[in-house]
């Protein structure tokens, strides 16, 4: 079992750590943590959570699960407290759920780094499909088909279809009758769709329609998703996930909480105080998630119009804090310094100080020269700065024009121009 | 992959939380939780440690991974902090290491609920050997010969050996000759040695001899532990393993974090804060630590001398919060009752008010009249009552006393007199 390695996305973020640690300064995009301060009721949940020292049911508290109920039920999908499962992040529900349900794994690609180690963890194969041309988080309908059809004739047992909008690393959303019909095949093969729903709450225009699996399938979709992105606390790790309510989704539900009695026990007590207020959507709280979101569309959309500025094809970004860019246009010119494939791009733009994932890790083509640009850590590296463009937005003022961002994007941009004018 | 259950120890309590919330009334022995209450210093470190919101490195954080490398430097096993991993709770790493490290693996019987389950979730086998008549958590030496030379006829693969001291669910602790003689056995048979320590700060007596496998066989043990126990914290989840210094002790905690990395990430920063506080142990962590040892001392002893006393054979407890009865002795009694293994004699408990968790489920006999008992719940069931328990050993006075742990160790006694005297 040698030879594994960490997440790859985690060991990026620990290298660009410790290069600017020793004074390097780096346009860090390479890492999905949306470095934002903690919203303060947040802290006084976790303090008022802290007498929860005793262990608790596995699934969750009866409150927590109840809060995060009432949450799935107002984004129409009418939930029980016992169709929940808290745990800590989103990711161990992920690969509880690939151990317990059988069948190899249908994954989006590019997707999330992390679905396909989780898939070889379990044991199970990872069928990558092709995402369509207008967005990214799911495979293209007849492509989809197509690879069934071809596993199926190679005796592999597609059994999980993995959804992602909006998603990582794309940072578009699936248009409602793209999943309609990606619904309709899971129906059609018998397979379980996992929707990962973690970017949710981060579309950039609140009115775009958004339709989840489990509206669609109720009966053989679990959705998952967390407060990692949308409040900033992906170092507090608190994922949920929602089970369907019938008699097959209770047996999958008592399978992950088995996987979990055995694993993590149960979600750490004071986390499930901030659980519990968090997904009870205090007017407060929606209050900093919407300027929150609206913060990561500016400087997603800033970003995505650097790269395009420079040649690059890419899809507008609509949900979420990511951008993956295309180089396919500039083959030429990177082939002139000695760029052929996406990890010698990803040097490429590490040597001129920006940070970003070859998409060889997101299962993409790694002759192909896409990346990854997570933009969610360039709000600032102070506290102070972080609160300026929180504030900022809050006062309806562009982000963009704080000198802080200005500078960051600033180097992106010179950056960009350097590499692509040889 | 249905039909799994949730850990049983977590399934009783959920179940005794339910009854007692009818307003029954129950002796619960039936779950390893410390109930006291959280130490304030911890919850100041829990609130310092808020703004740790960023992911952060996946095997914890520089400060938090050198407070455990001194813990352990101050326990006879010089550590660096490279050679530590933390998670939510050590549990968490149990299932990593299963998960990563090759073979099948020997466990003591009976042994924690845990380990079994995890075995089999890591596709391995779960070789139990009895334990030897002085103590439990450890197997009998010449058994282990014997299962081993057993085993590889069949064709299995031993390759772990998990050693528990003080252990769960005998609440013995090994003595070093039988440590050593463990060691050497696993050193011939190249086992890497799993030493579960979690209980070790809760030495009864704290001038007892304990020897770690890791000073015995550095370059093949991983010791785990956490503050689940010793701390009161069984809901913060917070856990830790120390791995050996060498290349094959690298590779396997670089395997480790390599699980970690696509299961639970990090453990979560607040949480990382508190580890740096409490494994540095400051003097006032260490007075908390070592006045509620002896108070588990004390009651683990009362509620062994209750079972002796009609009766049962039992090792006298010696670490953590458990005692082991064999009701053997009465069988003919249990037997008028319609008792005749360890299931139906926890039920005829439970029906007269004493939660236990069955031998069975530990891996032992199910026809022999075994249970453990956990003692850990005694101290009350109010905040108050904890706090009173705690200051009475504090103020060198005698727990058993107090009036709230009087009656419930007699009504312990009137159940057990009841039942033995059919």
């Amino acid at each position: 079992m040698s030879g594994r390695n960490i997440s790859p996305n985690l060991a990026l973020d620990q290298r660009i750590a410790e290069r600017r640690a020793r004074g390097e300064r780096i346009v860090h995009l390479g890492f999905g943590e949306s470095r934002l301060p903690v919203f303060p009721p947040l802290r006084e949940a976790l303090v008022e959570g802290a007498e929860r020292n005793a262990y608790g049911p596995v699934a969750g508290a009866e409150d927590v699960r109840t809060a995060v109920a009432g949450w799935f039920g107002r984004r129409a999908l009418p939930t029980t407290p016992d169709q929940v499962i808290v745990a800590p992040g989103s990711k161990a529900l992920l690969l509880a759920l690939q151990l317990v349900h059988p069948g190899d794994v249908l994954l989006p690609s590019p997707c999330w780094v992390t679905y396909r180690p989780q898939a070889v963890l379990a044991g199970k194969r990872a069928l990558g499909v092709p995402v369509p041309a207008e967005c990214g988080g799911v495979p293209d309908p007849d492509a989809l088909r197509a690879r069934i059809r071809r596993a199926r004739a190679q005796g592999q047992r597609p059994g999980i279809l993995v959804l992602t909008s909006p998603d990582n690393p794309t940072g578009t959303t699936a248009a409602p009758a793209l999943i309609r019909e990606l619904c309709g095949i899971a129906e059609e093969e018998e397979l379980l769709v996992v929707s990962d729903e973690i970017y949710r709450d981060l579309l950039h225009d609140p009115r775009r329609p958004y339709l989840s699996p489990a509206e669609v399938l109720p009966h053989r979709t679990v959705v998952v998703t967390g407060l990692s992105k949308n409040l900033a606390l992906g170092g507090w790790r608190i994922g949920a996930a929602r089970f369907p309510a019938d008699e097959d989704g209770r047996r999958l539900r008592d399978d992950v909480a088995s996987v979990a009695s055995e694993n993590w026990s149960t979600l750490a007590g004071p986390m499930q105080q901030v659980a519990a207020y968090a997904f009870a959507e205090p007017p407060e709280l929606r209050a900093r998630l919407a300027a929150d979101a609206r913060l990561h569309a500016r400087v997603a959309a800033a970003v995505y119009e650097r790269f395009v500025a420079v040649g690059a094809v890419c899809r507008p970004p609509t949900g979420g804090f990511y951008v993956y860019p295309d180089f396919e246009p500039l083959r030429a010119v990177l082939a002139r310094q000695g760029v052929s494939d996406d990890e010698g791009l990803q040097r490429l733009l590490e040597d001129h100080g920006v940070a970003v994932l070859a998409g060889r890790h997101f299962g993409d083509d790694p002759a192909a020269l896409r990346f990854r640009a997570a933009t969610s850590m360039l709000y600032g590296d102070t506290r102070e700065e972080q609160r300026a463009a929180q504030q900022a937005v809050e006062r309806g003022e562009d982000p963009l024009l704080l000198p802080h961002v200005a500078e960051v994007l600033g180097d992106l941009e010179r950056a960009l121009a350097k590499l692509t004018a040889v």
